[in-house]
């Protein structure tokens, strides 16, 4: 059976995962067949938004225990993520793929990629496994694969311009398809890049999925 | 353009509502063509869970604080609700149900519902309008709607038990299905009462949306 492991960034949309996403990820996963297991950086969150008036919150969170949320308290620590046992791995978006899992939406360009994912992800790429980026999180897509690569965040020039300083290769792209970089094996989506509705997420999620997987079984 | 209005209890099974339903909820209508808005009670929540370890946390947070991470912040007081701008109501399930909008976690067949909860849902019934109820938050229909509502929980013999004694009739339900009280409009399902994966809820969810929305349009 084809074993995902799904990286989650926290629980909402602002300082964490993006909840339709990341659930329409794993309900994909699970019509596609695969096992899959849900992953977090055992971090602090960059910060907590209150999501109902976009302020920040005095609180500290931790990435780990607000992913489980999501994922009814299924999710292990990142750092001890073995890539040997996943064929494949997808990291749904929401702000925390860009304020938590790296800091793209503070340094841009200039970005880095948190240390436990830029490993496990450069380790599934190394033995040739397809990876999954959907919404913000392909930004971090040329921190972790190098030059040249192919992805879409939809079609936000900033954001697309930022890309390409990175020296990613940007292509825009509707809600309901994906970008794939045959090569590399990546695959991304924009979802609530562009989507207004979660059927539109729902459509372009669900391709990438099966994308992910094919060329998981390939 | 059926409106469907979304009761939240936060946000994760443990001391909120449960992610994976309320997003099978919200997707379901949308593929059902209704319009939606979430709400949720404006008050603390009962306790909040470490997701990860299942231990009570030493912090405060708010209902529809938390509820609206589920909603992109699109979550309003159910205090201000207006039943005639409705067709019918669903309320996903998680302890949320069981904790915030009503005490059925902590005194069983004495419980009681939040005031909000229940003064919105009786005046949506009042105007003869249906109601959906999603995994543990059936146990509120007796309080709702008074003695011989039909309704399950799935087969939990000792909620089943509880519910009889509040005056419900309790109708054992697998997860794929729903039980719908035709004169009072009342349907549910037991979701993750029974379900083992995001697809098991689904199949159910699914079908009492379709159930709601039908008796909405009758």
């Amino acid at each position: 059976m084809t074993k995902v492991a799904v990286i989650l960034s926290g629980c909402g949309v602002f300082d964490g995962a993006e909840i339709f996403e990341s659930v329409l990820t794993l309900l994909a996963l699970e019509h596609e067949g695969c096992e899959y297991q849900c992953f977090a950086p055992n971090i602090p969150q960059y910060h907590v938004i209150n999501h109902l008036t976009g302020e920040v919150m005095n609180e500290t969170r931790n990435v780990m225990v607000e992913a489980s949320r999501i994922a009814r308290g299924k999710v292990q620590d990142l750092a001890s993520a073995n890539a040997a046992e996943f064929d494949a791995v997808i990291v749904p978006g929401g702000f925390g793929a860009a304020k938590n899992l790296s800091d793209f939406a503070f340094k841009g360009a200039d970005c880095t990629v948190q240390a436990d994912v830029l490993q496990f992800c450069q380790a599934i790429a190394a033995q040739g496994k397809p990876l999954g980026f959907v919404c913000i999180a392909p930004a971090m897509i040329p921190k972790i694969f190098g030059e040249g690569a192919k992805l879409t965040i939809g079609d936000d020039v900033g954001t697309a311009a930022a890309i390409e300083q990175m020296g990613g290769e940007h292509v825009s792209c509707p809600v309901d398809s994906f970008v794939v970089d045959e090569e590399r094996k990546v695959v991304s989506t924009p979802a609530y890049m562009l989507a207004n509705k979660i059927m539109d997420a729902e459509a372009g999620i669900t391709k990438l999925v099966k994308e992910v997987v094919r060329l998981a079984r390939v």
